[in-house]
């Protein structure tokens, strides 16, 4: 149950022209958001009025490997800003809403990520969050000097060593280390510094971090997937869950089991806050709705919706079948992403979609839940979906940017703060106080050097 | 020569307090500097409105091995924020002034360093720039799983494959690959991306760089150090040198001796800017000039000043002699940096030095080149330099922040200016137009994918 009073909580997931795949050719897109910094300020501004907890940056490590003929057509995931750099730059342009950015733990090495968002959080003030993920895609795996990726099982072992890192160095130092006394001389107490003298299988970092302590204690950690491995590593570090449960029942199962193996690691259901992707299309009519989606779906070359759903299913290939023929059953990839492919396998057998159309369903959202309607039947959804401990909140997906934000903010959001169920102001400072996550201790405090 | 008109480069050094050990405990300075993100707001925002090139961030990845008594007492490079998250959130706080940040070769992959710093020239509009430099601290090593630090030579050598394949990947995409079309359709031109398909001794990468050729072609290259290995590579590659010379005659060697290497790479020398550290304090008087000085050592902790000798000279271990003893000959270590070696040891035997007075004159000005006076002094020694090609600029290195650099801007640039020796506005758009560089090809013009 959630605690009186409690709202939802809203991320806003800012792929560059917007989450539908063919987002870029809409009137009301930014075709060259990419490299568009002055249209990250707009969205992130339109999204701090609206009082939204987050703006969410997703990542890769390489250009995605596709047909070509995708390829020229496709503005996702090819040539963009790169999320870290662009997550501070858009600190220094608001001042209250959260900044999450996605860091893959597979080709990074834990000391200059834990570096990294550490410095954001205290550019920001304390609206730092790094979305842990491990990489699906093979292509990156060639631009950091292997000749395969790492298979799922073995991304995640060294992605929980990674995390274990990177907390440790984010308790390096205690809170009031640094005494910068002008009169004395004494700057910092040198016994509330600690070392982490890490040494395992995939790692060895000595430390201490060289950046003090953070605003929010250390980042809000975020996690993204959906696969077993992944459930079994947030239950332990993960304080926002970013997952795409594509029905009701998806998502209360993902949401019970999440909460549940929490327990296992001793952590209170409070600690981490489940919020599904969820691409809203909103018209003031269901019809106007509609016909807003049609004109996205009909700017979407078939290729490309295809290209699209490989990519979401792990990289499997697709290009023998007809797009006509029914959805063939397939086996997760080994070193592909999972996230997606039981909740989007289930969906498509049960449809008894074609390709075509399982594509054109995925093509649309990418692999995340989909609502259209009027503001009141987006609303009643998200409700349920909340009312019925589905998630504790959304990470909006805005099919195109910035119209499809503009008319969220405009008519949803207050949709859902007449009903109670979204802030009409910021109840923290920090995204930590925002989302309702306390602040966590070093493990330090009291004990000797 | 200097080509007819050819101005002064300044850039802006910014050690989070300022450059001098002891300026933290300056009344006019910012003891929270390196957490404090409206401190570096102003300076860089200072350095802007005087014209000045850039700014420029150092950087190590470890906390500073010492002495428990100067580490209780320093403020530099142990604990701050991180320089490249900071110069992306300066770059949406300014809007002409270059930003240079340092990013080791030693313990980062070549495709997140092209990456973040091609991010930050799109987010700034062309004015980025990454300081090129090798790791001098074996404390860095102990955090990227490593039980010892790379020897010079083999950091250099992997430095050399580093900048090579930093530089192949900013060439992955021709300037008009992007065609955003809405219309067609048609987003991109794949003939116009380039894998880098780089297989070397060090790395292998294959790219392409998933960011689109940014807006001065490429980021400026910038190299600092001072070695005999250093000088082969940024003949190579470096566009901007940040160096050490101790003297006029020092400088003039090295200017020569990098303008001249440069040809064996077929390169002008007008394709790199030599602009060693210069240490300014000035004042209304030379006596006030003098008594700043006089106050800021006398803030300064012998031990502290010690340490600060030890890591200029690579890590050398003094803590067996004597203070009052004349300055020991050493050996420079095989894994700590020599940018400074040979100068700092000419001039402490040349003079005669104690140990004591080698490490106070170390402590102030950290290595580089001091200058103290009235702002007619200061100015004719920077003329000096420039005129007798010692230099094309100067990387100004305020002893204490925000205040000496409020002086350097109030007092010596509008003497350099009414010499004609400044510019009294930016001439172009990017650091790169600003600097008189030109715009690099990236040498796919015309040929097949």
């Amino acid at each position: 149950m959630h605690r009186a009073g409690e709202k939802l909580r809203l991320g806003a997931f800012f792929n560059p022209t917007g989450h539908h795949v063919a987002s870029w050719r809409h009137a009301q897109s930014q075709a060259d958001a990419g490299v568009n910094f002055e249209h990250y300020v707009e969205i992130a501004q339109t999204a701090e009025r609206a009082k939204m907890d987050m703006v969410f940056l997703a990542d890769n490590v390489a250009v995605r490997e596709a047909h070509p003929e995708a390829l020229a057509r496709s503005a996702q995931y090819i040539a963009n800003m790169e999320p870290i750099t662009l997550l501070s730059a858009l600190a220094a342009k608001t001042t209250r809403i959260g900044l999450v950015a996605t860091a893959s733990t597979s080709f990074n090495e834990p000391y200059h990520v834990a570096r990294k968002f550490a410095s954001i959080d205290h550019i920001s003030k304390g609206r730092a969050g790094w979305n842990l993920v491990t990489s699906a895609l093979t292509a990156e795996a060639y631009n950091f000097s292997r000749d395969e990726h790492y298979e799922h099982g073995v991304r995640y072992d060294r992605a929980r060593e990674f995390a274990q890192v990177v907390v440790g160095l984010w308790n390096s130092w205690e809170e009031d280390a640094f005494i910068r006394d002008k009169e004395t001389g004494s700057f910092l107490d040198p016994t509330k510094m600690h070392r982490l003298d890490h040494k395992g299988k995939w790692f060895s970092v000595r430390g201490p971090l060289n950046i003090p302590r953070t605003p929010q204690g250390r980042p809000v950690i975020v996690q993204a997937g959906g696969s077993d491995d992944m459930v079994q590593l947030a239950a332990e570090f993960a304080e926002v869950i970013f997952c795409a449960p594509q029905t009701l029942d998806q998502g209360r199962r993902l949401y019970a089991q999440l909460k549940e193996r929490m327990a296992e690691h001793g952590r209170h259901p409070d600690e981490m806050k489940i919020m599904p992707g969820l691409s809203v299309i909103v018209g003031r009519t269901l019809d106007e709705a509609l016909e807003k989606q049609e004109h996205l779906d009909s700017l979407t070359h078939p290729i490309v919706a295809r290209e699209i759903l490989s990519l979401v299913l792990g990289g499997a290939d697709l290009s023998s079948y007809s797009m006509d023929d029914p959805m063939p059953e397939l086996v997760p990839s080994k070193t592909g992403g999972q996230g997606h492919f039981n909740s989007v396998m289930e969906v498509a057998r049960q449809g008894k979609l074609t390709l075509r159309q399982t594509a054109q369903m995925v093509a649309g959202a990418r692999g995340k839940f989909a609502v259209r309607g009027t503001p009141q039947q987006v609303a009643d959804i998200m409700e349920e979906w909340f009312r019925s401990e589905a998630c504790d909140g959304f990470n909006v997906m805005p099919p195109y940017l910035p119209g499809a934000l503009d008319d969220f903010v405009e008519l949803v959001i207050p949709e859902l703060q007449k009903r109670g169920l979204f802030r009409t102001e910021y109840e923290g400072k920090t995204l930590r106080e925002n989302l309702g996550l306390k602040r966590p201790e070093n493990g330090h405090r009291g004990k000797p050097a």
